[in-house]
């Protein structure tokens, strides 16, 4: 794998003492690289270099130790654990959900981590865990890159039906912009789709949950990529302005929320234009029924970089909504009149960040596959910077987590899902009540300790679903008519919508039910 | 990956030519080795070696042009084919069965292949296959190494319940004979066997399959590895002798064969005992009804090497039994006496080779993991000779096959079962009204044309094996109390069906309606 060349930044403040270290790390490298070793090899040289950056930027990349756990036996963890609910009651949040949504930047909310607000970061994490969960990798199926599953069925499917939200749109983006290693595409000629990948969804309150809640909550869910080497290489150096203004963002990201084409099925319109035209619809049909409404934007990974640009997007098109976003493992997006204008439009950024995650470092690091390490990526050009609040969590606070690097497993959704359902507060161990099911950390990773008997990426189908048909023959099933994506159906759904003021879900039911 | 320093031999027959051709080869390697690049590193000498060698001895190793097949036309595969049976009405072959068993060494049925012997040979081998299919390979289960399900419903669930036989008993071996990677190990300290593995059955014809085949037959199955690579690199340069002549067999093998211990559960006594008590029980139980009785070994890679000694035991302890072998894919395994008394002890064995597997060329060849080529093994110290018949099948008569390189696929045992299936001539194309399901060749390996639209490797547990239990949580279910091994069960039955003269389902199904 040839190594990138994308550039380095590291601008997590603006203060002076950040910027007086960064420099010092940019000094030690010109050092280390131009003048201590100038006959070694390339990689060499990036090694030794990323190796005092790790420890300058407190990446603790080094294999951590087991510190200040609390002593678990496992004989009675399988007996008990396994026999215990695994979520906790749902309080109601109603009077205090400004709060949760931010009003105040989450201040005295994240350390410790309040408990109300470490139930709604799960609730919207697994919001982002849907868009894997539910998404067909297969590349030999004709339905590669779409969602498995019809919007209906979708979290009733994933076990998900508790969290008290209804799906009311899916949003397509082109597979082939500038990135081909981004989206999944099928090995065959005929396909559901050649042009477009399931890029998330809308999803809006319930009655109940909007009672609990305190508004009605409209939530736009981004899916990423699963595995960081997939797209870091790609991630180009080249900013792009956004809006107006002096704000930009990086070109890869842009890219991939913006493109259409008149020639495809599903992207006739963008995957920006899909998701705006669902929350105006949904506010405006809220609003009108005189209730308060929010946004809340979540994704992980490439997911959270597509939250930023939606929600920048949705705070300057519709006035007076509040905005937040709740990213997870998100890279850095723009620059820093990006960052300052979200600021102003009053968009609320909540980044959990995984310490020993590195895709929070790009643009600006490069993962090299084959060497398994870090390697920084060229000079200083643009200036990539992260926006708003920080929930730092570690992997060495669990007792459940391997010790060991694990570049997968650090920048997995559910071991930060995991990690939040654990964090008390930056100096307190683990939680002993957490009840998030620990299994679930090993769906697509290999992280959990041998004790607890998980196999490692046991996330699959029963045969890769394959099934055995009446003559004995393996087959490939035909996807129920209903799970199979039909744009037509979605566009004169919210044609109907929109002129009859109905919701949108009584409409394709009584389409289905033709 | 260590190269191993295994003995390179190679000796198909006797006669002068191949023994002239042998020695132009190894005086090549000198050459090569010693006089022409002597400053070159080993593995490039190896390499070039291996090249000269593989072209010497018709290895096929190069990737082989798509030749002389029928054209398929993918659309009409999908429609058509998935809808019609994956077997031929049986025929009752039942006048001609010592034919079928080798009384004249297969002589006329082979080139074209008998549809009747292709028929058997195909049953046999799934008998083999059906020892992978069941077997627990989860090292994190505390039932790996042993097999899944009890031998009542082992044909049932592995879809094979139509095939006419019952397994009357489970063989197991000691899994730390010197060969530390051949066997399956459970990572936790509470396993139903620190000692042993599952490594094959004894099975029966029923009344119906016995009166179609014309004799009571007796299988028994011996289980392989999966990958070659797991093994090469163990088998030992040491010849032992076995029995009372000059008959020597390669260390390895006789020593998973024969090993026991008394502190074991499984081990008592070993696989030879095992097998042999079994088969003699069986032999006195259906000829005392005067029955006229077969005993058919079968087995697949180091599962054929097995097959043999057992063959030499059976054949040497049982006096008048016609024993045949039906092999895939198998080993050398003993030197020239050990090939002559099998032949003396009117031993049949069919050898079912695909051309460019490799592991018929062991011990002699290595396959070195991480070069991805083969190497030969150090000088000439003792000689492995193959036994019997040999049936070649190339992978490059199958239109369904991928071309290019690809050591598991052409050692998988479906591999194999599928070419046997197509094969009706060295001169002619696959056959095609070959019925056996094609996916089947994926189950472990990525051997099928991206046309056919079938996932590699797809055999797989849903989920790994876990299930979500009452509250939500993802756990490794219990096993079902009837397939958990209990070697006093066995025992027992044993003793009470030896004693009573009952038939040992009769007996166990008694005890399980206690």
């Amino acid at each position: 794998m040839a190594l990138s060349t994308m550039i380095y930044n590291h601008l997590p403040t603006t203060s002076q003492p950040i910027m007086n270290k960064l420099s010092k790390i940019h000094g030690l490298a010109h050092q280390q690289v131009v003048l201590d070793r100038p006959q070694t090899k390339t990689s060499n040289r990036v090694s030794s270099l990323t190796e005092s950056l790790s420890h300058l930027l407190h990446l603790h990349l080094e294999t951590p130790p087991r510190t200040n756990i609390h002593q678990i036996n496992w004989n009675l963890y399988g007996e008990e654990k396994l026999s215990t609910p695994t979520t906790s009651p749902k309080e109601v949040i109603a009077q205090n959900w400004q709060d949760m949504h931010a009003s105040s930047n989450w201040e005295s909310l994240l350390d410790p981590l309040h408990p109300w607000l470490r139930r709604e970061i799960i609730k919207y994490g697994e919001f982002a865990q849907a868009t894997y969960d539910a998404f067909d990798f297969d590349s030999h199926s004709e339905y590669c890159g779409s969602c498995r599953y019809n919007r209906h069925k979708l979290f009733e499917t994933l076990g998900l039906s508790g969290n008290g939200y209804k799906v009311s749109k899916y949003i397509y983006a082109m597979s082939h912009v500038n990135m081909p290693q981004w989206l999944e595409r099928s090995k065959l000629a005929e396909t559901w789709s050649k042009d477009s990948n399931w890029m998330g969804y809308v999803a809006v309150s319930d009655d109940e949950e909007t009672r609990r809640i305190g508004r009605r909550d409209i939530v736009v869910a981004w899916r990423g990529t699963v595995a960081p080497t997939e797209w870091y290489e790609d991630l180009q150096r080249k900013l792009e302005p956004i809006g107006h203004g002096d704000a930009k963002a990086e070109h890869g990201f842009l890219s991939l929320y913006t493109s259409k084409k008149d020639s495809t099925r599903y992207n006739k319109s963008s995957a920006s234009e899909q998701v705006m035209k669902e929350v105006t619809r949904l506010v405006e049909l809220y609003r009108e029924k005189g209730e308060e409404v929010s946004l809340t934007i979540t994704g992980h990974s490439l997911g959270g970089a597509l939250a930023l640009l939606n929600a920048y997007e949705a705070a300057s098109t519709i006035p007076n909504l509040p905005v937040s976003v709740i990213s997870f493992g998100a890279p850095r997006v723009g620059n820093i009149a990006f960052r300052d204008e979200l600021h102003q439009l009053g968009v609320k950024t909540l980044r959990v960040v995984i310490k020993q995650d590195v895709v929070p470092w790009m643009p600006g690091l490069v993962f090299n596959e084959s060497l398994q390490k870090l390697e920084i990526t060229g000079t200083l050009g643009w200036v990539y910077t992260h926006v708003g609040t920080e929930l730092k969590l570690d992997v060495r606070s669990s007792p459940y987590l391997k010790r060991g690097l694990n570049w997968p497993g650090f920048h997995s959704l559910e071991t930060y899902l995991h990690l939040v359902d654990g964090f008390v507060s930056t100096s307190s161990t683990f939680r002993e009540e957490a009840r998030r099911d620990v299994a679930l950390v090993n769906k697509a990773c290999d992280m959990l300790v041998d004790e607890l008997r998980i196999p490692h990426c046991w996330y699959q189908l029963p045969n890769k679903g394959l099934v055995c048909n009446a003559h004995g023959r393996w087959v490939k099933p035909k996807r129920d008519p209903e799970d199979i994506p039909s744009p037509h159906m979605q566009e004169n759904i919210n044609v109907h919508a929109l002129e009859a003021g109905m919701q949108t879900q009584d409409v394709l039911e009584t389409l289905l039910s033709v």
